[in-house]
């Protein structure tokens, strides 16, 4: 099984269930998960069975689909306050994405306003949510071609965490431009941040690169210092979790680090996301949430033994916030936005 | 047992053994190694039981010594010869840190030209290899002292690697400073990074922080930054493997990092080491030779089960250069050398 042939969330149509890879299983093991309850739908989010912001977005649509679908429920207020009722449940599993809430509320919208029988909500929500994923599908596309367009066959590219196909349907976002140059015949030097605590660059990006044909190399976080300075990166692109207003971008844990050292040795920080991405009620990073998650993921490696000493605090924000004056360029769906920080 | 209470290398005087702690076991197990052959110093040195620049020359020193003791040779030349062929076989073991080389080069030096009696020879090196010792604690107690007048009570401080007493015989070098001003009372927050791929950060850094009472947290080497923009970090301590003759440093991979970011967030960043790590007859950091270690320690955590797909390439430096412009101060034991690009 090629990692690159199966979408990261789908829709099973015959039994009307949400279908993912577990991601926590990679890249040793490729194992589906079928999910049609609300607590399965909660914990593949929180556990991170299923992550990349576009992915939890979709799959929330079409989770929330599939546990609909199964609401033996025939009056329509009480079908619309318990569908309500699990999406903000879903909705709570993580805090950052904004893409969790916006496909949720763009769920619940479709129907909050229909009066009509529970069959016809239950396809409208049916309808939407391949939309969501279909939107997902033909805007990674673009983010590809818009992002191919600022790199060159051989060039040397950075990347932090996973924004690939795995962090969305198919294709990709920060990844997208990597995978379609590749599918065109070109060649990239792929190196890929591990991403400490959860390893999702070594495990997933990696993986996903390796896979794709592309010259990769692992590197702990603390090594991209070391190879933009050797001149090995010409650029580095990242996804985004939240867009504020001002053009701060929240993403995972580290992504600040790296704008800072790309700013340091000129080297093109290119931010990859859709639109929807962008939070205008949200008016600069200060005002993001960051994700607290335990420290386990610090002081215990992939098996569970500790390596850090017993009663040691620890400190594990899932996020930091890359200010707009460090990202050179946000590439979104709709085109390229150019210093972000003088344009918000 | 406290970690703070044995040297990290010492000299058994009755036996003639270089005993050290083995640092691969820490933190769960504080277990000693007892040296008196070439193989098992080579490898002490290798392997990482004993690391730590200073820790290392100290090592070697009086490994040589706990050797040269067990020399059954008579004749003078052939002593000097066999002496000298075991030393540069030990001298091979790692190339970055100065302390090794310029530990073994003083030790041969002392009795290079001496026309006498071998158990002579072996008496001098004896008491040569207690001077380095007792030196290296002497350098030591400086480094706290001078250090120490650069911070105050209650600052936060981030350190990167392990450059404390496990680096050493006793007290350390960048966390000297922490470890006096602790026995005098005062308080800091330490925040270590953790440091990949071997974790010395988590492992021993944050091991005898907690063991010395300080407020410390682990963080993943890429979060770095977020403790830094919080206002939570009021300077930078880290140690040395050599300083070149213009004050570019060699240090931990992942240093150089730091000191990018410590820049970008005005925050000082200080080399804690022995005036016997600059290397004047290395003109720039360009010149330091960069160890390169085997993949496996990115690729398989601490239990050995690989997290990064087959076949994926790894970047592996063991270090990396900071440039002298990014070094805010180098306390040594003679003083403190302000703006070290400006200087050199």
């Amino acid at each position: 099984m090629n990692i690159l042939e199966i979408d990261t969330v789908s829709l099973d149509e015959k039994t009307k269930e949400l279908v993912i890879i577990d991601q926590t299983k990679l890249p040793n093991d490729i194992e589906l998960i079928r999910i049609s309850d609300k607590e399965t739908l909660y914990n593949a989010i929180k556990l991170l069975q299923v992550r990349g912001a576009p992915a939890i977005g979709v799959a929330a649509a079409i989770g929330m689909y599939a546990i609909a679908s199964r609401l033996e429920v025939d009056d329509i207020s009480d079908f619309k306050s318990e569908y309500k009722r699990i999406s903000d449940y879903i909705n709570s599993s993580r805090p950052t994405a904004v893409n969790l809430s916006w496909a949720l509320n763009r769920m619940y919208d479709t129907i909050a306003d229909i009066s009509s029988d529970v069959n016809s909500l239950k396809e409208i929500l049916h309808n939407e949510a391949c939309k969501i994923r279909d939107e997902d599908i033909a805007v990674c596309e673009k983010l590809g071609e818009y992002g191919l367009s600022l790199i060159k066959d051989g060039d040397g590219i950075l990347t932090h965490c996973n924004a690939g196909q795995l962090a969305t349907v198919r294709y990709g976002t920060a990844l997208a431009p990597i995978h379609l140059g590749l599918r065109k015949g070109m060649h990239f030097k792929v190196f890929t941040d591990e991403t400490r605590p959860l390893l999702q660059g070594a495990r997933l990006s990696a993986f996903e690169m390796c896979s794709a044909g592309a010259d990769t190399t692992v590197i702990c976080d603390n090594m991209a210092s070391s190879v933009m300075k050797n001149g090995w990166v010409n650029a580095v692109f990242v996804g985004a979790d939240r867009i504020a207003a001002n053009g701060d971008v929240a993403n995972k844990i580290g992504t600040s680090g790296v704008a800072v050292l790309a700013k340091y040795y000129n080297i093109p920080f290119y931010v990859v996301a859709p639109t929807s991405t962008i939070d205008m009620n949200c008016p600069d990073g200060k005002h993001i949430k960051i994700e607290q998650r335990n420290e386990d993921e610090v002081t215990s490696m992939w098996y569970k033994k500790r390596m850090a000493p017993e009663g040691v605090k620890v400190f594990n924000p899932a996020f930091d916030v890359t200010e707009n004056s460090l990202v050179t360029a946000i590439i979104t769906e709709k085109g390229i936005i150019k210093k972000p920080s003088e344009i918000f």
